[in-house]
Order: C-alpha cells, then sequence, then structure tokens
C-alpha cells in the first residue's frame, strides 16, 4: 500500500468519535471484542466491529485471538509515524533556526 | 469548541493528500499563499485558498499577513495533542506493565 493510502485508512478511522473512544479504551490495556461491546451499551455488537474493523485496516489495532476470544490492542506506531512525519522535522527546522540565530549573533 | 469536535476537523483536514502535502511544504518553513499555489501548479487558487482555509479552521495553520501577502506557517500543537492523547499514556501504561512485571519477578 503506498504511503499516502495509509494516511488516508488512518485519518478516516480517527475521523470517527466512537473509534477515537475505542482506542482511549484500548491504550489503557488490551480489551476483548466483548469487553469493548460491553462499553458502547448504546450501540449492537455489529457496529462496534465494523468500528474495530475500521481501526484494525488502518493498522491502528493489534488483534490476537485467544481460543474463541479476540483481544484488541492499540498500536500506536501510526499515531508515532505522522507525530513524526510533521513534529521532529518541525524540531529539526527549530534547532535549526537556533543555530542560525546563535551564528548571525556571534557575527559568523 | 468541544474537545471532540476539534478532533472532527483535525481528522478531516489531514484526511486529504493536497493539505497533508501543503503541511509537509510548510514543516520546511513558513510560505506565502502565492507561494503555496506556485506548488500546486495543477490546481487554481482558489482550491489552494479552500484547502488552506480547512487547515486553519483546523488550528493547523499560523497565518500572518504583511500588506497584502499572507504568510502561512504549520501550527504543530494539534499534531503534539493527538500523540499525546494515545502515545504517552500508552508509554505510561508500558511503564506501569514493567513495574508490574518487575514486582512479580521479585516476588512481591
Amino acid at each position: 500500500m503506498q504511503r499516502e493510502d495509509k494516511y488516508d485508512l488512518i485519518f478516516k478511522a480517527l475521523g470517527d468519535t466512537r473509534r477515537r473512544e475505542i482506542l482511549d479504551l484500548l491504550k489503557v490495556r488490551g480489551r476483548t471484542t466483548g469487553e469493548v461491546c460491553e462499553h458502547f451499551k448504546q450501540l449492537d455488537r455489529c457496529t462496534v466491529m465494523q468500528h474495530l474493523r475500521a481501526l484494525e485496516k488502518a493498522d491502528l489495532l493489534i488483534v490476537r485471538r485467544d481460543g474463541r476470544l479476540r483481544w484488541n490492542y492499540i498500536n500506536p506506531l501510526p499515531i508515532k509515524e505522522l507525530h513524526d512525519r510533521w513534529i521532529s522535522s518541525y524540531a529539526d527546522s527549530a534547532v535549526d533556526l537556533l543555530a542560525r540565530m546563535k551564528r548571525k549573533i556571534e557575527g559568523f
């Protein structure tokens, strides 16, 4: 998959309040699908499964099967990647800027 | 604005390849709207302005006016916030987990 297609999936997945709430839940600890459904009492199991699948498709979930249980864990790597895409370089530029200012101030 | 409404705007803004490309461009240095248009030769100025407005609405841009020039800068704070929402706590959980493992191994 192309990098930008991957980003499309990530932002589509994160663009939904319920799916962000699922990630909030999973960042505390991994949960079975049953436990996630239990949290969203107002939603039917099928809807919760759709949200979990959208997160899985965007690689934001790690899924492990244990017999009849499906365990869902947050995968923080895509979020780390988008942070690095815009923040790390930004920090680098800030450092560059400071370095250039220093040289100017020091008269080089 | 509610926190989740703010997140909706952020992910809607970041859900478009062109807008991500604009942020890639601005992370290097601030650019005038004219310079951004120059980069997207295949788009008309009106479309570029729409993208810039979507980014501004999501608070991903800082805009400064200098006479007739409009300077656009990346605002990395919303990206930092979403990183902190899911990664920092995740790191905390990882540290908690390590601490619990240590206690178990040491027999407490």
